[in-house]
C-alpha cells in the first residue's frame, strides 16, 4: 500500500476525505443531540500531568498511558479520557458556573493498548457530564441524550439497549451475604465474568467468599423485578417514552470501583454486544480530584468513534442514512466552466461571487478542454454548471442532473440558480 | 484562581463553554469557506514517527518537539505541524485520488517553545492545500481561500493583507549580484531581519556577502513594481476582486529555505502587524518524504487559531459579529416549566418530543418552584416556555422576550412554538 518511507504508527488513523465525512457525520450527531438538550461544549487540553490520571485511577493505569517526561522535566500524558481534565476545572472554577452543569466534549483520546477491531490507541471520545445535581433526573437525562444521539443515527432499539446497574445493589446484596467490605473488589471482579467463566468454577471462587452461584443468580433475577435504587431513574426514562431502551443489569460491574451510584452501559444488540458507551455517576472524583477542597455531585457517559463507526457501516438503516449524508455534505452547488480562456477572469470574478453568495463553487484551475472541465463538474458531484465562454456577458447555466438549461446574463445566473436549489433570498 | 491539586501544563488550554463557543466559531468560518471553495476534510494522527519531522525539516525541529520513545520503543513526537502528515498521506495513496486534490484539516498541534501572547504549546491549526496542480492558479485559489475566511469573521482590507513573495525573485538577484549559491542562507537571513536591524550593520554584513543595503533596497522597490514571477498570482486575484489585499513584498523570507515559489504571509494591519497566516509553494516535499518514490507539485497555507482569537476580540466589527453569532448559538429554543410535580412525566413527554423536532429545549432536572425554574429559563436565554401544570392538558405557551402568552393543548404547543419561530414544518 505505502511506498513512502515513513508509515504511520500501529492504532493511528489517516482520515482521508471520505473517512473525515464519517467522523463529521458521527460528530454532528452528538453535537446536534448534546444541542437539543442544552448542553454545552468545552474542550481541554490534549496532555496533562501524569498525576492528574494517577491520582483518579491508581498507579494500574500508567501502563496504558502514552507517557513522558517533557523538556522541562514535568511527568505528562496523553489524556486517556476526559473525565479527570473536567473534574480538575470544575474544581478550580465552579464559581463561575451556575449548577448544575450540563457539559459535553469532543476530542481525541489515547491508549497505550493492542490494536485491534473497535480498539485503537487514538479514537474520538464524546464525554456528556452533568455536574452540580444529585437527583436520579441527571441521570435518566444523560441516558436519554446518549439514546437520542443513536437514534438520530437511524439506530432504534432493535439495534441497542441500555444496561443499567447501581452499586447499591451490590452493596445491598454484599450486606445480606455477609461478605466483608474488603472483598468487595474481588467479588465484583468475579461478576465481571458472569457469563464468561464456567458455573462450577465460578461456584467454587464464590463459595470461597461466603456465597454461591445460586445465590447471586436469584438475587440478579429479583434485583431485575425490583429496580430499588433505579426505580426513579426507569420511571423517568419510561416516561419520557424510552422506557423500551432500557434494562436493569447487575451484572454491569466494569468500572463499579469508581462509579458511586447509577451505572449503565450502551451496547449493541447485534452480534458481539459490544459496548457502545459507558457512564454512571461518580460523586467523589471532583472532591478526590481537588483533595477535598471541592465537594460536587457528578455523572456523565464517553462513547467513542471506533465501535460506533463500525456498527453505522454494519447496521442497514444508518448505514443508508450515513451514505445519504455523506453524498448530499459532498455535492457541490455549482461548477463554473471557462469555455473560452479570454474569458477567465470574468469566470474567477463570477466563481468569487458565488462563493460570496454562501454556494459550494469550484472550477478546474488549469486551462482545459471543455469537456474535460464537464467531467471534473460531474466527478465533483457539483449540481449545476455555468458557462463562461466567448457570448459573454451571455452565459449557460446547466442543471446538469435534469438536462436542462437557461442562458441568461450575469445576474440572471443568481436568480436561475436560486430557483433551482430553492434559495430564498442571497446568503452572502 | 485554583484550588485544585494538579493545574493544567502550561501553554495548554481549558476552553470553558465561552472560550469553546469562541473556538467552534473560528472552526465554523474556516470550514465554510473552505466548503465553499471546493475543499474537502481531511485528518491525520496526533501522534507521528519523530523521522517524519525530522526528514523535512532536519535535527533542529527537534528541539521545538514534544518528542518521546513510546512503550514499543518508538521515536514518536506530538505534530508541529500538518504538512509532513499530509505529504506522508499522498505520497502513500496518492493513485486513489484524483487531481489536483483540494484538501484542508483543522486540528490541535504542538510546540515546546515558551509560550507568550499570541503562542501557545497546544493550538488549532487550519491548513488548506492544493497537491498535483502546478499552475500559479492553484496559489492564487488558496490566497482568495485564506481572504474569503478572514472576510467570513467579518475582517476587511482595513485589518488584514497578504505579503506576497516569489523564490525566484531572489533566485534572479543573487544571480545578478553575483552572491554564490552557499552563502544564499545566509544572505536569506539577512533578508528577514531587514526591518529590524540597524541600517549601518546590515550595510556591513550585505557587503560581506558581496551586495549592499543600496542594492537590495533598490531592488526590493523594483520587484514592488515589476512582479515577475507573481504577475499570474496577482493578475487572477485581481480578476476575482481581490486585489486590494495583496502586496508584493520581497521581505518575505521566513521559509524560504523550504518553499519554491510563491510564498505568502497575512498579517494584520493593526498593532502589531502580527502573522495571521503563511503559506507557499513546496513543490518538493512529498518527493523529499518518499524518498523520490513519488514526485507531486503542492501548494498550502495554515492559519493558526491563537492570533486569530486575539484579533477577532480586539477589531471592533468581527467581535461585534462574534458576540451576535455567541449568543445565538447559546440561546434555548424553549424551556419546559413543571408548575405541579405531579405533572412531571407529562413535561419529560413533552421535553422528549421538543428534542425530537429538533428544537433546543431544557428544564430544571429537580423539583423547583416556579419562580426559579422561569430564572432557570432567562439565565439560559430560553427564547419560549410551556408551563406543565395541574391544567394538563391545557398549556400555556409564552413567548419570553415579547412577553406574549397563549393556551392551548399539546398539539397546539407546536403550531405556536413554530409560528414564533418561523419554523415551516417539524424538523424531526
Amino acid at each position: 500500500m505505502s511506498s513512502s518511507a515513513i508509515a504511520s504508527l500501529p492504532g493511528f488513523r489517516d482520515l482521508t476525505p471520505r473517512e473525515c465525512a464519517v467522523r463529521n457525520y458521527v460528530f454532528a450527531a452528538w453535537r446536534g443531540a448534546a444541542a437539543r438538550a442544552g448542553f454545552v461544549e468545552w474542550e481541554g487540553p490534549t496532555l496533562e500531568s501524569t498525576d492528574l490520571y494517577r491520582k483518579k485511577s491508581g498507579d494500574e493505569i500508567i501502563g496504558q498511558l502514552f507517557h513522558f517526561t517533557d523538556k522541562g522535566e514535568r511527568e505528562v500524558a496523553l489524556r486517556p479520557e476526559l473525565t479527570p481534565t473536567l473534574a480538575r476545572i470544575v474544581a478550580a472554577r465552579h464559581r463561575d458556573f451556575k449548577k448544575p452543569l450540563k457539559w459535553f466534549q469532543i476530542g481525541p483520546c489515547f491508549r497505550y493498548e493492542a490494536p485491534q477491531k473497535g480498539r485503537l490507541r487514538e479514537f474520538y471520545q464524546w464525554n456528556a457530564d452533568i455536574l452540580g445535581e444529585a437527583s436520579p433526573a441527571a441521570d435518566a437525562e444523560l441516558i436519554a441524550l446518549g439514546i437520542e444521539a443513536l437514534r438520530s443515527l437511524g439506530f432504534t432499539s432493535d439495534d441497542f439497549a441500555v444496561r443499567l446497574s447501581d452499586r447499591a445493589l451490590w452493596d445491598r446484596f454484599l450486606k445480606t451475604a455477609g461478605i466483608e467490605a474488603d472483598r468487595t473488589t474481588v467479588f465484583l471482579q468475579l461478576i465481571d465474568k458472569w457469563e464468561k467463566d464456567p458455573p462450577a468454577v465460578m461456584d467454587v471462587k464464590l463459595q470461597a467468599l461466603g456465597t454461591s452461584r445460586e445465590a447471586v443468580a436469584a438475587f440478579m433475577v429479583s434485583a431485575r423485578e425490583e429496580p430499588g435504587p433505579l426505580g426513579p431513574v426507569i420511571d423517568d426514562l419510561t416516561a419520557r417514552g424510552l422506557g423500551g431502551f432500557v434494562r436493569i443489569d447487575p451484572g454491569i460491574v466494569r468500572g463499579l470501583a469508581y462509579y458511586t451510584g447509577t451505572v449503565f452501559e450502551f451496547f449493541s444488540l447485534r452480534a458481539g454486544a459490544r459496548a457502545i458507551a459507558g457512564g454512571g455517576r461518580y460523586d467523589h472524583l471532583v472532591s478526590t480530584l481537588s483533595d477535598g477542597a471541592v465537594s460536587m455531585p457528578a455523572a456523565g457517559f464517553g462513547m467513542g468513534d471506533v465501535v460506533l463507526g463500525n456498527l453505522l457501516e454494519e447496521t442497514p438503516g444508518p448505514c443508508a442514512r450515513l451514505h445519504e449524508a455523506l453524498a448530499a455534505a459532498a455535492a457541490l452547488d455549482v461548477w463554473v466552466v471557462v469555455a473560452d480562456e479570454e474569458r477567465r477572469a470574468d469566470a474567477l470574478r463570477l466563481l468569487q461571487d458565488l462563493r460570496g453568495r454562501g454556494l459550494r463553487a469550484d472550477l478546474v484551475l488549469a486551462a482545459a478542454k471543455v469537456g474535460r472541465q464537464f467531467q471534473a463538474a460531474e466527478a465533483a458531484g457539483a449540481r449545476t454548471a455555468v458557462v463562461v465562454g466567448a457570448e459573454w456577458p451571455v452565459l449557460k447555466v446547466k442543471h446538469l442532473a435534469q438536462r436542462e438549461e437557461v442562458t441568461t446574463d450575469r445576474d440572471g445566473v443568481w436568480a436561475t440558480l436560486a430557483q433551482w436549489m430553492e434559495i430564498g433570498q442571497p446568503v452572502g
